[in-house]
């Protein structure tokens, strides 16, 4: 059985954050483990410039994510690890599936149609400041995931309807070229994603600036650790473990058994800063070697680009390329020199400049065989008649123009259609009355 | 003085007949002539895609329509000539163009516009069949020509939107990159361009069924020619040259001598069959030779892709990689080992954590100076002063916040903002409040 493809994109802007590490990082490195799954992870560079207009940022971010999942034990060994922009094949199969993806589909996509919201909202043209990137970005993202026939791909429920449009390209292009060149994927939604609380209790997201930075130093993470908000229940006061960003930090980070010991402190009326100081220790416990991997990583840069350059290379060599010659192939992109279906035209329409003629002959069978053959094609092909009358009197009646069905006593030529003998037939008649007449 | 570069992009679908070879192959094929032009010429098979959905007809019409401008001239050691779909640069900086191109624009495309009118008129929706190729076309386009900073496009009336498209995204990427990256490319209109009537006496065009192959054999192409419409003027009557097809179209291949003497056997009252008889000959006088060089190119289809291939990997290598990599180096896909400016940021941000402190010192001069230090950073240096007392008294002053401006009697550090200086003083004047208070 082959193994199942999943294929994660990462975002290459901002800087990770334990939210970050604890929703997607940790979880994805943890799939990629099982023994049934081919895994794909790439850094989404050319989604990033939608967005992103500062360049040193886009480099630098990069970097950092790729040195925070290598350093979080992605192991590019084992699964494919690449950067989007080190693949020709993807921009270029961007184009095609712009050539059958159906604009009304675009429309209906949600990030298009919130920005077109807030333009009416604001009492703006329906496109004011939003760039054709905003508005393609499906079709990119399609590209990134048909191009490797990923079968799936987590997503937050947002993402959904960009793996249905992806789904549709697909199925478009099978469509109308007329083959299975694409596997449908589909989204993979985890129901119960871990979502952290951030530093004021509401989930953690740059948005909301209250995030923990995954590799902060280990005395800001304990600066920030210690500024996340509570309540004002004094030391030696029971504690709710419900509703406590704590609580559900350590939660992310601890065991069970650990989760259940910190759970009695809690109802045993742990002090604040206790907890807190818990925290820190178990996050950092399992942070710190990241941190340390993560730190040589970045002092590397050199090494983390050489990674992506071989994986996108290797990638290339065996999926990307040869993918892409059968599409080239698909679509018409094709070398010239292997013209055989035009050189077959060629010769069909060089012929029809010639006059048919039908040919009688006895073929080593001892049968009574008769063609009609107009130039180098042979347009009609007789049965094997036992008798010359018979063949003689099949022929007169052709002659008259009664074809009649194919696969009855005689085939049509390969690649020959029925109205092309019908008019071959008629060139045939008028050439002879011609004759006649000279 | 560099050459003027004219970029011309080849349709790729259909068969060339002679209005196309009147009005667009033979002028371009001359205008390439110019010692002060540099000239491209490319196939555009990405653009085939958006409506040609049949791969062997758009394999044979990109070799037919190769191998009918090589016939007729064109060559591939003066001018560049290639596929579109040989270069990835193209459909790499098709993507990068997207993000800066406002949808806005793409909405008021003619063409785009065009068919959702259809739609209105049939009842549809306005999207209703478009595909996304339709709509970003211009930006395909665009791409085309910006990659390889055309000075002139030479376009029928109908495609100056788009040369005002390509210069707009051009222009956009320009400013939002800061840079000169993109030559503003200008369409070319050529006012009188050469249009041929067809058999039926209306402009030769494919869509009307009139028109006469280019390379119609000799017999076929007299065929086609005395089946021209004229009037039933006869034989010995003067005729008018003015309407007359069969003029226009002699006038379109002969010198002014012979057109001359033409219009006199006209007002002599020739009978049509000759007329005919001398437009064919004309015609076929010219044609004959490149209908010969164009059998001769057509049976060799592996020479052709051979000529393709090589125009496009030397152009690849004279102006599209380098391009590319300068283009990608400004949107920030950068190679991350040359993290410089990164790795300065990274700097910053560290730095940032440690209170500034000021240092004084004497330099080798005899002078005295002071610096604001944050971690490894110099935020900000002193000129020499004479004396320390003048030094100090300087630094008393900034000590409480006078900062002034830089280049009067200090310069700021390397990357290093007023704004940051000013933080940094911030922080110094708190830190040491505190340290009055410990």
């Amino acid at each position: 059985m082959s193994k199942i493809r999943v294929l994660t994109g990462i975002t290459t802007s901002g800087t990770p954050h334990l939210g970050n590490y604890v929703g997607a990082i940790r979880p994805a490195i943890a799939a990629a483990q099982a023994p049934d799954v081919e895994s794909f992870y790439f850094l989404a560079d050319y989604h990033s410039l939608i967005k992103a207009q500062d360049p040193a940022r886009t480099q630098r971010s990069t970097l950092e994510i790729a040195a925070a999942w290598l350093a979080c034990g992605l192991d590019p060994q084992r699964v494919w690890f690449y950067r989007q922009s080190d693949i020709p094949e993807i921009p270029e199969l961007t184009w095609l599936l712009t050539c059958v993806a159906s604009k009304g589909i675009l429309n209906r996509a949600h990030a298009y149609k919130a920005a077109v919201d807030k333009n009416r909202a604001e009492g703006e043209d329906d496109d004011a400041g939003i760039t054709a990137g905003l508005f393609m970005y499906p079709v990119l993202m399609a590209a990134d995931i048909l191009l490797f026939n990923a079968d799936k791909v987590p997503v937050g429920r947002d993402q959904i309807q960009h793996i249905e449009m992806a789904r549709d390209f697909g199925q478009r292009f099978n469509h109308v070229y007329g083959g299975d060149y694409f596997v449908l994927p589909e989204a993979v939604v985890d129901a119960q994603v871990a979502t952290l609380p951030g530093l004021d209790g509401r989930k953690m997201s740059k948005s909301y600036g209250n995030t923990i930075p995954l590799f902060a130093p280990r005395d800001e993470l304990k600066k920030l650790i210690f500024s996340i908000v509570t309540d004002s229940t004094p030391p030696g006061a029971p504690k709710a473990t419900e509703g406590s960003a704590i609580f559900q930090l350590y939660q992310a980070f601890a065991s069970r058994q650990e989760t259940e010991a910190f759970a009695r402190a809690f109802a045993d009326g742990i002090a604040w800063g206790d907890a807190k100081q818990a925290l820190f220790e178990r996050i950092d416990a399992e942070i710190a070697p990241l941190r340390e991997r993560y730190q040589a990583l970045l002092a590397r840069p050199d090494q983390i680009e050489a990674r992506l350059r071989e994986g996108a290379a290797r990638l290339r060599q065996a999926y990307a390329i040869p993918m892409m010659a059968r599409l080239r192939d698909a679509v018409g992109l094709r070398d010239l020199s292997k013209v055989t279906v035009a050189s077959a035209d060629a010769r069909a329409r060089k012929s029809a400049q010639e006059t048919p003629v039908f040919k009688q002959y006895r073929e080593a069978d001892g049968k009574f065989y008769f063609k009609l053959v107009q130039g180098d094609r042979v347009l009609l092909q007789s049965i094997g008649f036992d008798s010359p009358r018979d063949a003689g009197q099949r022929l007169a009646a052709l002659k008259q123009g009664e074809l009649g069905e194919p696969g009855s006593d005689f085939v049509l030529g390969e690649g020959v259609s029925a109205d092309e003998v019908n008019a071959a037939l008629a060139a045939f008649v008028a050439a002879a009355m011609e004759g006649n007449k000279a």
